[in-house]
């Protein structure tokens, strides 16, 4: 055993030596932790480290248990898994269950790019699109029928307008995809070409955006299920909430796994919307079912049929064209060649959203469906309900299945794009930096649970109503859109010099930037009152609140890296040691301050005459410790009024007016108790005094724990 | 102006001389604090002081704003009041609305004892006990109703039963005053003479019956007020608290006018009930007022009249007897000759007691006046309402407002008593200390709050029902009696060999000890499942409680007295400063550090390899700062997890393993920031890992501000 011991000691020697400067273990797999590296945790000469601890022994029983790191070179170590896991049973239970939810974390040397072939590209990308069709005729309809039921027919031109909008704002972005291969979301593109403001504007629209799209596709999917079993109706604004966390809980995981998840509901809504579709139509026009296809139930007008009117129902309908943006934000995600497959599946995309949105409208007007005011059930609900019948009424709960689960999933382009932005304004400090950083499986953590928590809020205010939330919606989709495509203008037009196509792009992006302006004009001033005011209102507010954030930042690097010369020969230490009496901790203080500094003052703050004498004459009694040369004295304050925090801080504050250029410390006794209920046994001087000194310029607090219990830590 | 300068440091210096050792001041009244005198702050060789301090201008031009100090002698300086005033807006704003709502504090040296006349204490002592009478009726009643409307004739015996105990609890407590002339409240009566055990029993018994007092007497004093304005009938509980909170305000103020203010309801109210005993019992028996005096109203019995049933009814009546024992707890405030005065005041206070309660028991049968099982209109309300008719009638609401003045009133018993029982308590250590700190107007503020919050949480659990609340109620009344008479018997008997009368003493004592305790038992026994389990339960989980804080106390108190034998000389110390990077904050904290030890390691958790160069390139360009001798080094820990907090936690546990005779200084920039929001732009790492730190051992933890502001303070 003894000569184990030796041996070892030996072979440290040997081995911190010729750890010493660059010499390099080989890259990617640091050599573990072994018994003769420990001293690389203190780096420094080695003879002083022997020096300093005469009991080798004790490092070597210590050590084998705390395999914590691992060496990479001189200077450098690396934390192993072991050094993650907390200590106490709370902290351990916590990480159980965020593994069990969440997964086991993932090294950043782990992280992996999963690239989307287009089949998986269209499903992951454009679910927020396709899936709007299950509401966008419904929003038309719940705003027509004001007008009276007989005009209820102008649905049909209505979607035809937004789908030719449909087809130049995808003109438009096909443009943007080579552009930016890089990925040309609407805040990039606005902010390279036309300026910061620009950029943060199109960055709060779209992240207000992303909020409500989550918000209106959990509801209208919720909505659609409710309308499938009506039991469900009381309990809708549960399950939008439960449906939310799931998907908060997906995404915390990760986007590895995605893809897959994503194609099957997307292709299912898709077939099954365009057999609906084909059985619909086939049963009207060909078979003439006129049994089936009812006449409108007669509504009477609220309002006069007026131009306004019109351009209302379209600016809702208008909601089918969020999300059609998302495809040119993810190119970078898409297999080689990115931008050829990213372009077709955006044409893709357009042709199979730009027919369901008409395929379901034409049904809607066939079958003289009405929207409900609840919106339960929901007119794809009646179109369903209506079109399949006798031996495909086994349709109807698979079709609103298939509308949940588009739905729920189209939620998940604003869990891929908002934290996604997030980090992106994050990184350029308009945002606090914690929406960079990521969390135990490489995703933007904080993003996504504030993304769900906003959603969830909505949710709530807004009981689940996707007719009352979609009058928020779109506004802000709109906005970014013109932002982006004017943008687009501004790049073609820098880039006449060397792209001989620049003409033609810019025509066809500033088409889109003069007409996706106009529908969002045409939106906010048409929905303005119903609920548009707020995104109006908020977008500009955060802009404010972005720029305000960046200068705060700015201005803390300004700080932070302005050269400062501070050399240790210029501090000149005073310590003030607040003592209750001459108890263990403050003779522990009274040593920690003593030992650092000669100029130390315990301060004793006395409630009446007769603790003051108490306390003097045991200091007095304690006095003969000190040495000669120290310049350590007691000063008591007598408190009239009973508080003993007020003078202290006085005292502190005056101490430090009268010698600014000294350097203070408060050496604070801070009681660690056994357990958390024994902190209400201690008045929490310390905590309060710290918290009050925090805000007082040039204090330093020194916190010397006061353990009063033996118990083994936890 | 330089002259004047020079001419001040010359008093100064003469000044502080003079003021050496010893020197004291006249007492009574300090000297106010003179530029002279600054140096006593900062108590030491005065040669010293101003060696380090060149600028000795500063000093006069920042004194005379800060006339917070005045010198008693020396080492010892007053705070005057402007050291209690706070520096910040919010903090002004509370102290502004604490002076408003509480008074301007008052100094201990001004506190002073308001001696009571006899008058002003049967007042002040006697409203809990005589205020009973509003409610002990209708408590009996309403269980005797049970057993049908027939056997209502029985509430007159049992009340004389009643009358008949209070006869014997009163000549008991006779017997206390005059041996406990500084007041024998039954815990420390208990404590003194049965152990501590018994002392703590009491207590807890009598701590619970103090909230009960104050939660009875409050609803019924409203639900009185809600028999005179039916229309208040719904707000019944917010009116309770509202009524809670002001008597809170006003014991928060102090006690000092509460004598005056007193007098007026308890003597009005004594007043009006004895007019309506002596006009009822006229019309009654001398007029035979056949219209008014009705026969109850036929209400079936649910059980039959039991043995049960009749002691049940008893148990309630005697909440009648709630306060009895207030007059012999509050010897001390009586007007010398305190005892003399204290009995004499104590049978006043039985005769008037017995007298109401028999007259409106009396009233009840005569009038065949049944209880409302909602407890409106209470039993006293229809009595006055029967007997002040005609000319009389405009006494109906002045009776009901005497009522509600004196059972609001009668709360105050509670309010003088639980927060001095709960200040016994504390003193004793076995409920935390707060509760015996004296707050601005020197009240035992802890107390006062912590009553108002219980009794307001009972009001809104049991809806301001006092029936409901009076079961729960009278089980400590006479658990606390029980006990203190016994106690008074083992202290006769103590006394037998130098009290001649200590036969007769302890056989009235006796007495009263045997009937009390048939009283808890038939108390206890008959309510248990109407509400009196939770009092017996409650009961040994607060004695339980206090035991374990006792426990707790005395072995901080060991801890913190025992020898502790720490020299300067023996701490080896040891920093760590953890960094972000080489900034401002970096290179402050670096230099403190190394200011007071050579041995200084800084710790940069880096996310990935390319922090980890870039922080590793500034340190070797910064090192040539460092002198030849100082051991101050980096280390670099790479997280593959991307987290800082664990893998330094890990560390610095790692070294204090390593090195565990050091004292280990973590050394942490905390970042101060103008406004608080500011606060969510930095992750708070500093204040998290402090978190985790708090509950290592032996790891000192010292907060160097980093203010990135240059705001003035506010």
């Amino acid at each position: 055993m003894e000569e184990q011991q030796a041996e070892a000691k030996d072979a440290t020697d040997k081995q911190v030596l010729k750890n010493d400067p660059d010499q390099d273990a080989p890259s990617g797999h640091p050599p573990p932790l072994d018994e003769s590296d420990i001293d690389f945790l203190v780096p420094g000469r080695v003879e002083e480290l022997r020096g300093s601890r005469p009991g080798d022994a004790r490092v070597r029983i210590v050590h084998p248990s705390h395999p914590e790191f691992r060496r990479v070179k001189s200077g450098v170590v690396e934390a192993t898994e072991a050094a993650y896991t907390p200590h106490s049973r709370l902290g351990q239970a916590v990480s159980l269950l965020k593994r069990i939810l969440i997964g086991v974390p993932i090294a950043t040397s782990r992280a992996e790019k999963e690239r989307l072939t287009k089949f998986k590209a269209l499903a992951v990308l454009s679910s927020d699109a396709i899936s709007s069709v299950a509401y966008a005729t419904e929003a038309i309809l719940i705003n027509l029928v004001a007008g009276g039921s007989q005009h209820l027919g102008l649905t049909l031109p209505i979607s035809l307008v937004i789908i030719g909008l449909l087809i130049i704002v995808a003109t438009s972005y096909r443009q943007t995809i080579p552009a930016y291969p890089n990925g040309g979301g609407s805040y990039i593109v606005a902010k390279e070409n036309l300026g910061t403001l620009a950029g943060l504007v199109a960055a709060a629209a779209l992240l207000i955006d992303y909020v409500l799209n989550v918000a209106v596709s959990i509801s209208a999917g919720v909505q659609n299920l409710a309308s499938l079993f009506g039991a469900l109706a009381p309990y809708v604004v549960p399950i939008d909430i439960a449906l939310v966390a799931l998907m908060m809980i997906l995404n915390l995981r990760g986007v590895r796994e995605s893809g897959t998840i994503f194609a099957l509901p997307t292709y299912f809504f898709i077939i099954s919307a365009l057999l609906l579709i084909i059985i619909g139509l086939f049963k009207a026009f060909v078979l003439h079912q006129q049994p089936v296809i009812g006449e409108y139930a007669q509504v009477a007008a609220i309002e006069p049929l007026s131009v306004f009117l019109i351009l209302r129902s379209f600016a809702t309908g208008c909601s089918a064209m969020t999300g059609v943006e998302a495809i040119s934000n993810g190119v970078p995600a898409f297999q080689k060649p990115e931008t050829r497959n990213a372009s077709i599946t955006l044409t893709w995309m357009a042709v199979i959203l730009g027919t369901l949105f008409l395929g379901i409208t034409l049904l809607a007007t066939t079958y003289h469906v009405e929207a409900s005011v609840t919106g339960n059930p929901t007119v794809i609900a009646q179109i369903a309900k209506l079109v399949f019948t006798g031996p495909l009424v086994f349709m109807f709960p698979v079709f609103q299945l298939a509308t949940l689960g588009i739905l729920t999933l189209s939620a998940e382009t604003s869990y891929a794009d908002f934290p996604r932005l997030a980090s992106l304004l994050a990184r350029d400090s308009f945002i606090p930096h914690f929406f960079g950083f990521r969390g135990d499986r490489l995703a933007f953590s904080v993003g996504i649970v504030f993304l769900s928590v906003l959603a969830s809020l909505l949710l709530l205010v807004f009981q689940g109503n996707t007719n009352a939330l979609i009058n928020l919606f779109a506004v802000g989709v709109f906005m970014s859109f013109t932002l982006s495509q004017s943008g687009m203008v501004r790049h073609w037009w820098r880039l006449r010099a060397t792209d001989k196509g620049w003409r033609r792009s810019m025509i066809i992006n500033g088409t889109g930037a003069v007409t996706t302006l106009l529908v969002a004009l045409v939106i906010s001033s048409t929905k303005f009152l119903a609920g548009a005011w707020i995104v109006v209102l908020l977008i500009p507010l955060l802009v404010l609140l972005f720029s305000g954030i960046h200068r705060h930042y700015q201005r803390v690097e300004r700080e932070r890296t302005s050269d400062i010369s501070i050399y240790p020969e210029h501090i000149h230490h005073r310590f003030i040691v607040p003592i209750e009496g001459l108890d263990r901790a403050a003779i522990q203080s009274l040593a920690y301050a003593r030992s650092l500094s000669p100029h130390v003052t315990a301060v004793h703050v006395a409630v009446d005459t007769d603790e003051a004498n108490r306390v003097r004459a045991a200091w007095n009694e304690w006095q003969e410790h000190l040495k000669e040369a120290e310049e350590t004295h007691l000063l008591i304050i007598e408190s009239p009024y009973r508080s003993l925090r007020p003078p202290l801080l006085a005292y502190i504050d005056t101490v430090h007016e009268l010698h600014p250029d000294d350097t203070l410390t408060v050496i604070l006794p801070e009681f660690v108790v056994g357990h958390w209920w024994e902190y209400f046994l201690h008045n929490q001087m310390a905590f309060r005094l710290k918290a009050a000194l925090l805000f007082r310029p040039g204090i330093v607090v020194t916190d010397v724990p006061q353990h009063l219990d033996d118990r083994p830590r936890q």
